[in-house]
């Protein structure tokens, strides 16, 4: 998609696990948002800021983008060889290109101090550990109820731009498999699966 | 899933091929389905016989099978990076392993005669191309026609064998997404991904 994400040494974090879930290629999502839900609980507990979830795979501090979520995976048509879910968290960057300086930020930014990357990163894995056990039992249910408090989307007016297409509307729920359910003005309810979202006011 | 494949020299078509089709990963069961009518169109035209779709990914010829397709993927979550679809034809194929002979058949004993492997292959990749022309220019509706017409499912009792859960009911039609739609004995429809399909009388 000639997405990029600047990386300077030592100021994030930038990391990516290797997972092999009995999942079928349509339930992959749910990897992202169980990525999310621990990226944003570890940053909530770790650095004391109001982090929230932008569907489908930002983490925003005061709607600004401090981490974002890549997943990528290989399979077949009923079964998910593997998934690789790559983040980046933004952690004391204290400076950005001027493409991103108006839309990024960092836990230094946000908190006003320096984070400690390690206590981020030990934070996360054992949030995401918990949730995918979660996850591999069965137990989405319980994932998706920490994304929808940790959302910033729900009950807002959203515009979504996808590759043919651009929708807007209240962003009422996320369902099970990782799509968003949008009410447009003509009062229809659409499921959008992907696409980049902006919030409007 | 552990499944094998028997080829032996030069009596069948094992082939693989690589596509970047504009596709979300949802909409990878596609690929499957388009590769199925151009296999099964072919083997009509050139071995004359009643070559049929068995859903999800096999051709049967007199309810025994004759082809198989696998197709594999790399994606994000939002688009498929590639995807590999691969097929094997049993063609002159005259013995089979025991633990497949009461199931599996070729073109040959179908038809009585030897069959023309190039030939077989020639048609197949000329079909696959048109339809998957098709499939780019958004024109899936068209495949998904031939698909009903090809297919030995619809209309008929099946039972559905998953990875957690067994099905049985009518199979009513199959969806843009793959999924076979069955009406179970309680009346309700049932939209099935993936599973192991069996026809009942």
């Amino acid at each position: 998609m000639g997405r990029t994400w600047i990386s300077p040494p030592r100021e994030g974090i930038w990391l990516s696990i290797i997972l092999r879930p009995s999942l079928e290629p349509y339930e992959a999502p749910r990897i992202t948002m169980t990525c999310a839900v621990a990226a944003a609980k570890a940053i909530r507990k770790v650095a004391g800021i109001d982090c929230r979830i932008k569907w489908p795979n930002d983490l925003l501090v005061e709607g600004k983008k401090v981490a974002g979520i890549l997943t990528e995976m290989s399979a077949d048509m009923d079964s998910i060889n593997f998934v690789v879910t790559g983040i980046g968290i933004n952690v004391n960057n204290t400076d950005f290109p001027a493409e991103i300086k108006e839309t990024a930020t960092s836990l230094k930014l946000a908190s006003g101090k320096n984070v400690d990357r390690l206590k981020i990163l030990t934070e996360f894995l054992s949030q995401f550990e918990g949730f995918y056990r979660d996850l591999e039992n069965g137990d989405f249910e319980k994932i998706l109820g920490e994304w929808r408090e940790l959302s910033c989307n729900l009950g807002k007016r959203v515009r979504i731009i996808g590759r043919n297409s651009e929708l807007e509307g209240i962003a009422l729920d996320v369902d099970s498999d990782g799509a968003l359910l949008v009410k447009t003005d003509g009062g229809t309810v659409e499921r959008v699966l992907s696409g980049d979202v902006s919030l409007r006011e």
